[in-house]
């Protein structure tokens, strides 16, 4: 090969979609408004060993890729085998996922902190191992100061209302200058009324931040609604909602209170009243989320822990889970109507993990999209199993053809790994090269007074204008 | 930029679209066999006072994607803003539609009908306002020149049973050359079986109009077949039915009598009893389908209404309807093979609104086409939210791996505008692009005498040829 | 045309797809691991007497597409119409037919069969079907000639336990060089509780092939254990089964023992029931396969039999079914994990036959490759309406974004047709077009060190490899 794999224009088919990252896209800083970082490695700078450690400590992607390449599960979760053995079992994966989005992922990786551009295999496993792990071991390698060197402003990580973001306070204290803010994620509290024991054990741990008593629906409510409050504080503007799907029933206060009643006994509850629970508690968060001028996140239809037996071996987010059906548009379109009707529905963005539903879910952010804000209701980034170069296509052609693109806030890392930041990048890439092919084809004009502002808002100012951190 | 946006090639890639495009689909008249225009404008032959008039009076799309750009209600719906004003934010919105299809439409109509060739932005706003209206103004531009201007051969509107078609009359009896035909739509008397209050009051509409005292379910079918006999005696050879889904519960004549009784007095039906009234009624105008050799077309999976506000605010078709979630093929089926089992399946044609259902629904129009004729059973042109590039490009897609695109009867416009005839063009470039990209990948011969008969057939022929106007 | 329809580089766009095709994929053999080709015209190694009767005897694609031309049921299926005639009807109706892989598939097999390279329509009719009806009635055009011109190696068709197998015993002693082996296809055994005389008779069959009394369901499941091993014996190794849908329906030893009481009896079993007794004898038919260490394959999805006049004339497998609706993710993620639980999985094949589950089974196959073998669990090809070119370039994208198409097994023909074999030469193209469109726009390294042992191993060697005939 002439030119390495990882090149400048890598992705970059035209000319215009050259010019629109390069002029435009490249430079501009990242906001990563949704990932899974830890914010005490964040809080201790923590330095990674060794490049079998930051890539497969806690990588369900590389797992899964192993796994399905015949590798055996000590390589990928084994206590007993060390990291250099792992990652040469990765090394001898790489080539075999050729179409994947980790192929390029890795190289993108390789090459943006290491400068390596030799290919990852059986062979070139050692000698990238060795000079990556060197590096990693270097101060410029601490996980501020990766974020430093990979221009990232903001980060929001994901928390639980319970925590107490002792972390976020240190970062905070201590003058990062990045800004690293909680995020809201309450799901326990809604999902695990179809296992009493934990909601319960939950909602002592609730108390105990909280201060109240949580012995009816309105103590609940209230008791979240204050530690909201504290999320705020610390400047917390986003909350997240990883659900199977939507809720929807109809309900009466009495209903709620009755239902929560039969949960404070212990008593197993019917479906329907665990659908109006669900609901209700939803509601309640959501307008929370409206009252603090929030942005709430909905991450509907993973599929998890699949597989009982490396559940019970490896626990959850292991590399079990996968897609789900279909959703049901019409307790998405409830719901979100519900809050619509008496004005609470605050600033959404919605995450669709089937692309079955791309369409779907690229019209129904324009039921409540009502003028008051561009893009006030979004169709979120291509997410999870469609973080890659076809899901990212089908999703800007999806909210193309049927919405604004232009007002789309763009790019989230999802991702526990201080090496994802490229995944921005590569984001980038695609949405100038999906630009570029409009040119090409003659159906947009190629005008950078007109695609400029389209391109810059994708890659950073539409979230900056939106959530005003 | 050296050439237009809006050039002679515009979406015309190889050289094989653009020889099928010009030689001839360009040519061709127009039949366009479903729409919502209005027959009082056409009976009146109206014309609008200006661009904003005609483009932002009833237009939902261009409101819905306002709102999604930020703008205020009052400038899509508002009563107390000038047309000018309105045309304005319009204009400001545009240059973020990039990628959707109403940059295209807009920029297709300010050519086709005003020669205009300069973008939409807030700039050039004034000065094509300006001109496009003056124009308007003009007698060219009423609407039945507008028609002529347009090589439009046939229109077929969309009309309740209880209409009087006067204005239909009315077009036909002052010698208006273009065919201006009623295509019935008898949504209400088979959907509002879950609002008895409505149904009742439309059986009052019903016996006003037919002259038949509803008092059984055969009094119902009489008086609609009296209707249907009416409508066919002006030239009417379509009907439309705008579900959410088909239905399909079996019953005997005496769950029907029974379940009608119920209705008469005004009992609340449970789910079994509304499916069995909807499954009867509809195949009972199945059937009167097939006895006058019409044309019945099934627009189903649209999710309407789903902003309460809005509804409450502005009504129905004002840009809050989305796409529902995928069909189910059983009832679809079942409902079909009853009318093909007695020999009464009319011509049909079925329009899906959810792409993930698009191979579904071009296999299953298979299981029906039984030899008696090309093409009996139609998967119909991509629709709504779907008529755009991308959803004609699958549909064409999924038709031609599953079945014959070469016996598809074609577009529709299926709008309220005067302005939308340009869907036709942009259409038919999109099947000459279609067919352009088969032969430069070598999946088709370059070979004229295969593809003519093909490209014509889709742009008009067939059309004329499966109805018969 | 200068160059003939179908050339060395039919598909291949682009410089990489035709150095991987011509120098790795095309001179490898055909393991064709799922077919229904009948075992008695191979044991009789039957001639076909003209192109009419090999193409049109029970060719339900291309009576279909006659049918959607408008071609009358006689010269489809009818009794009293020349092949000659027949043959007519079909070359008229192929011009019809651009886009549809019957147009690929037509000229293909004319071609690699019989070297014709004109195309077929009305005109050329007469001289095709001679010139190749001649050929066919020649010795060299015997089923088995066919299949050593093809280069087929391995066939597995499809079989009923209660069969005696007496063909493949014939075929495997006479010493014909190519394996003809059994799959074990005991689909009415599971499917048809919801026709218990059906059923009924089927027992008794299974009793005289088993030599075993159906008195309880561990009889049952001891009966087909024989058959299973007898299958064994002959070199089966695959299991099939078509299903509508994956069913899962918790369950005890008791249960299961009241259930099959009601079915001796005759007794109809409500849906609690049925599912019960299906998911029970499935996941014993399963454990079998893993015991003998087969692959299991289960092709779900197909909505069979949607015309009840054809199926009263025709029977089934004539042209009628259809694509259902998307699968539910659950009961398939539950019945694989049940068996994945005790560690009986065997080696599986998922065939989806709708595209909008493309995704969701692609990430299904990854909950449970546990790293035992490469590519355990497989994303079967493109199956039926899907095994086409949109068909199979979207089975790529999906397996490769969400796991390793380096692992893919590959194609079968799936086919009752002799002159089916050119579909893996088709197939073979696309999988090198798609590597070299992912080469030419950079998405993969240009080096066949990395794509030659990819594209080799779907074409031929990860299915030797998988299942080791």
């Amino acid at each position: 090969m002439s030119k390495p794999f990882i090149h400048p224009d890598f992705i970059l088919q035209t000319e215009t979609a050259r010019r629109l990252y390069h002029e435009y896209a490249e430079k501009l800083p990242i906001i990563d408004f949704h990932c899974h970082l830890s914010p005490e490695m964040i809080a201790n700078d923590r330095n990674f060993n060794n490049l079998g450690e930051i890539w497969l400590e806690g990588d369900h992607y590389k797992w899964r890729a192993m796994r399905s390449n015949g590798v055996n599960e000590k390589y990928c979760t084994g206590k007993d085998v060390s990291y250099e053995e792992k990652f040469q079992k990765w090394a001898e994966t790489v080539p075999m996922t050729i179409g994947n989005p980790l192929y390029h992922w890795t190289h993108l990786e390789l090459n943006r902190y290491f400068g390596i551009t030799t290919l990852l295999n059986k062979d070139t496993a050692k000698e990238i191992y060795e000079k990556a792990s060197a590096m990693l071991r270097t101060p410029e390698f601490s996980v501020r100061n990766i974020m430093r060197k990979m221009n990232v402003k903001v980060v929001c990580t994901t928390d639980d209302p319970v925590d107490t973001l002792e972390h976020h306070i240190k970062i905070a204290s201590d003058g990062f200058e990045i800004k690293v803010l909680p995020t809201w994620r309450a799901d326990k509290v809604v999902v695990k009324v179809d296992e009493l024991p934990v909601l319960l054990d939950y909602f002592a741990q609730l108390e105990k931040a909280s201060g109240v008593k949580i012995d009816s629906f309105d103590a609940l409510v209230k008791a979240l609604d204050l530690r909201h409050e504290f999320f705020a504080s610390l400047g917390c503007k986003l909350s997240d909602s990883g659900l199977d799907r939507f809720y929807y029933a109809p309900f009466t206060k009495a209903d709620i209170d009755a239902v929560f009643g039969k949960i404070l006994a212990g008593k197993e509850l019917n479906d329907t009243e665990m659908e109006q629970y669900r609901t209700a508690i939803l509601l309640e968060l959501s307008k929370m989320n409206h009252k603090r001028g929030w942005t709430q996140q909905f991450h509907v239809g993973a599929l998890r822990n699949n597989n009982q037996r490396a559940f019970n071996n490896l626990g959850p987010d292991t590399g079990w889970d996968s897609i789900g059906d279909p959703q049901k548009s019409y307790p998405m379109s409830k719901f979100l109507n519900t809050l619509d009707t008496e004005d609470k529905l605050a600033k959404t963005i919605l995450y669709n993990l089937n692309p079955a539903d791309n369409e779907m879910m690229a019209t129904m952010i324009g039921n409540f999209n009502d003028g008051s804000m561009p893009g006030k209701i979004q169709y979120g980034a291509a997410w999870w199993f469609l973080d890659q170069k076809t899901g990212m296509e089908r999703h800007l052609e999806a909210l193309s053809a049927l919405g604004l693109t232009s007002r789309f806030v763009g790019m989230v890392t999802d991702s526990r790994s201080f090496m994802s930041y490229p995944r921005h990048e590569y984001f980038r890439r695609i949405v100038c090269n999906y630009y570029g092919n409009l040119v090409e084809r003659g159906e947009a004009p190629d005008d950078d007074s007109l695609l400029k502002p389209i391109v810059e808002g994708i890659s950073y100012y539409n979230a900056k204008n939106y959530f005003n951190f």
